[in-house]
């Protein structure tokens, strides 16, 4: 792995969120991105080589109302850049840990992902994320 | 802020989170570390320009075990590297942020720290840290 490509936190509000960590560093969020299949709308923060992503639910049925409706606002995800997401997930599935899903999908930020299940990883939801190449290729 | 420097995680028992993270990063934690002044062992794993730090309760009175007797294991804080951890306190300060500590104190690592009460931060525990290089130049 990488590095830490970012940590998701869950909000109720992106606007206020947005405003809030703002101050918190210095900066605004440099995009907004709506991500339809997780149902979310994100913003993203830089801070080095890494990046804050804030997650607001778009409907109750998006994972992220039911994370804050069950332990409110607050850290939901890290996730780590790799090289090769299918090496990876194919190695980590040989160490006995729970991905989310059988092939990489399309997440924010122009980047394939993979999740791992929080319970074989101590509570702590894992992303593993590689830039999606082949998009990049067929912008014009 | 110049980076996430790292991201600490509650554990019940570090020997069996130490053997799982070591399987998710392909290599062992480089040092353990027992932190008096916060109830707490803990162990530092190197992803990148980043770390990852597992963190015991030494009691039940650590701030750790309530955390874990309340919400279970899981990410506890991030913490961003600040070149000047006075000056930011007294930004954040400014900014309408709630400090849990009015000057810097000792953190595991050789690090000055400061933490945000993540009431004032979307439900997230915010560290500041600083390598204390007061420390440093005291050493042989």
């Amino acid at each position: 792995m990488v590095r830490i490509e970012h940590i998701g936190i869950a909000v109720k509000e992106l606007d206020k969120a947005n405003e809030l960590f703002k101050k918190l560093f210095g900066e605004a969020a440099y995009k907004e991105e709506a991500v339809e299949s997780e149902g979310v709308t994100t913003s993203f923060f830089g801070v080095g080589p890494n990046k804050i992503e804030l997650l607001q639910a778009k409907d109750e049925d998006s994972p992220i109302a039911k994370y804050i409706n069950k332990r409110g606002e607050g850290i939901h995800h890290i996730a780590f850049e790799v090289d090769d997401i299918h090496a990876e997930m194919e190695r980590l599935r040989g160490e006995g840990f729970e991905l989310l899903n059988d092939q990489p999908k399309a997440g924010a930020d122009n980047k394939l992902i993979c999740f791992l299940h929080p319970k074989s990883t101590n509570g702590v939801l894992v992303e593993l994320c590689q830039e999606n190449e082949i998009t990049n290729n067929l912008k014009p």
